[in-house]
């Protein structure tokens, strides 16, 4: 498996992501800033206030709250939910973040319960929703990330909203990929938000920042979760190596998303024109989807460990093993653009010649 | 109260600190730092991993975990102590940092109870230690900061240490300000940690950094702390921002503690020599004293208003009421010994001037 990793490490140029997350990733953002810029302090400040307010508008929301992580962010906002509406149970999908990625946070640190909602392969239904007991808040992930990222219809997502403010349950966006989404339902931010009373967004995926989030919402809940932020030991004296990368890629990239998305549906397209590969989802809805080659682990490795030594394109650093097949996740970026066509050509000779 | 503020932040040169808290920080820390320089990923990798274990031996202990705050490390301490000796009530002193600036974040989050241990303008006694009823752990700060920096002898230090030993109490170091005690201590930073079963400690008071925190303890103590920040949405993908700053300032001044605390000493004795100015503690036992200034809060900010403008040097951006006196915090650093020395003897003369 170390194999895939180095290699993968070593190669010049990558299918997915802007490049490799190095210090370079930092020093750029920083070039034009001046040594002057003071700091945030402790949530106030000339670098973090207008940075919030700019994404509170961007989401049509009151105000919005920058955070470390989303993983602080989101578990603060379901307790926020919780306590407003004197609910201890919130829903998820089953491969939502909070249930899978940190540790079981929001029960260990929350008097909460969780149901989940639908089944691992697919998104939830809105029968799923209907049929759910009294709970403070339903969050949707968009898109649905572990699954390849796939997402409902827009008209889907009206009816999950206004049924979810007739039985008074909030409803919150993971919208760490919301800006990456955007193509697809060919709305704004502010659109795709004001179905739901909070949102969180990620800083470090499509955007390609270095880390941070920003979680948007009514006045009150944002004040509310700066308190919550400052128990968590996020509210630090200064976030502004984030902040200020957060904003600089940010700037430079959310107008690219629909070339990333248009690039992720021709990638697919012809990747699942390979026999032996295929994606899911089958046709992408946003700039990723996850990708299968049959075989198992060992043989799918070595293949893959191959094509890159011998084309030095990443495809991945890791798989993971499913039932007569393997899997990772492809999400592309500025790195795929800068390919040469010539090279990315080579790289599907060779995957052609090995699992067809 | 502005006026002293705005004009701190005009002054060319301060008392306190390093200089101004601005990005120069970060691209200073930076500046001989290769793009190709990999990012740390959750937790992992050449650039926390190594500086982990640099301070893991510093302090003499099997490991450490590098942390955003040091309000999540504090809690996740005191957390784990309370699981693994099965009793929810720690004890601390009445102005620790968990008590008065975390929004009571440990009760918050955690099952757990406090007690606190002696008053508000002395240590706790070992006495007072003793009379406490069965504890998980006691969290002692070195040096008592809101206090004014105050610290106990060695020697009580030791029989601290040693009633908690006996009576299988855990005893947390919050060593926010560790490295400013080792020159009043004449101790190594492993022989003070020594006393303590874990041990935190900050980049950015006295070491100048930018934010982070590092919680040092047994290895299953921290591999626990690890699975801790995870919940916490601490485990970052990156923190390469604060671990490479943390790293470069406490390079470049671990070993000016002791000038620092000359400094703090020789400043102390000439602030006290002016009547209706007096210092906590009289003598210092690290960087850091509090300075209190005869006098309401109006007229003690017009005269230091008037000072900082005068002389472009800075005292203090704030100061608070007490009862017939103001304070507010000084703690030395490289700024002091950047001073030319006519232009802080003339805000000596001012001060005599105003507050005789």
């Amino acid at each position: 498996m170390n194999n895939l990793r180095e290699t993968f490490q070593q190669t010049t140029g990558q299918i997915s992501g802007h490049g490799k997350r190095n210090a370079g990733v930092l020093k750029t953002a920083f070039l034009d800033v001046s040594d002057d810029l003071p700091s945030d302090q402790y949530g106030t400040g000339s670098v973090i206030q207008p940075f919030e307010q700019k994404l509170a508008a961007t989401l049509g929301k009151e105000d919005a709250v920058f955070f470390p992580s989303g993983t602080m962010a989101q578990q603060i906002a379901l307790r926020i939910w919780s306590d407003e509406t004197s609910n201890r149970t919130v829903a998820y999908h089953p491969l939502c973040h909070l249930e899978i990625h940190e540790q079981n946070g929001l029960k260990e640190l929350h008097p909460m319960d969780t149901l989940l909602v639908g089944a691992v392969n697919r998104l939830m239904t809105l029968d799923e929703i209907k049929a759910l007991p009294e709970i403070a808040c339903l969050l949707l992930e968009l898109p649905q990330r572990e699954i390849g990222g796939v997402a409902p219809a827009f008209a889907e997502l009206e009816a999950i909203s206004r049924h979810c403010r007739e039985q008074n349950i909030r409803l919150h966006l993971d919208g760490a990929r919301l800006f990456e989404m955007l193509p697809y339902y060919e709305k704004t931010a502010a659109e795709i938000a004001a179905l739901f009373d909070s949102v969180y967004i990620s800083f470090y995926k499509g955007l390609g920042g270095i880390a941070g989030a920003i979680l948007a919402g009514p006045a009150a809940f944002c004040q509310t979760a700066r308190i919550w932020k400052r128990r968590y030991g996020g509210d630090l004296i200064s976030l502004y190596p984030y902040i200020v990368s957060a904003d600089y890629y940010y700037e430079l990239r959310k107008d690219r998303m629909a070339d990333y998305y248009a690039d992720a549906t021709q990638l697919a397209e012809r990747l699942n024109a390979v026999s032996g590969i295929h994606t899911t989802p089958e046709v992408p809805v946003s700039n990723m989807f996850h990708l299968h080659f049959a075989g198992g682990v060992d043989e799918v490795t070595e293949k893959l460990t191959k094509i890159q030594e011998a084309t030095g394109i990443g495809l991945t650093g890791y798989i993971v093993a499913k039932d007569g097949y393997c899997s990772t996740e492809i999400s592309l970026g500025d790195a795929y653009r800068a390919l040469d066509p010539d090279r990315l050509n080579t790289v599907f000779q060779q995957l052609e010649h090995a699992f067809t």
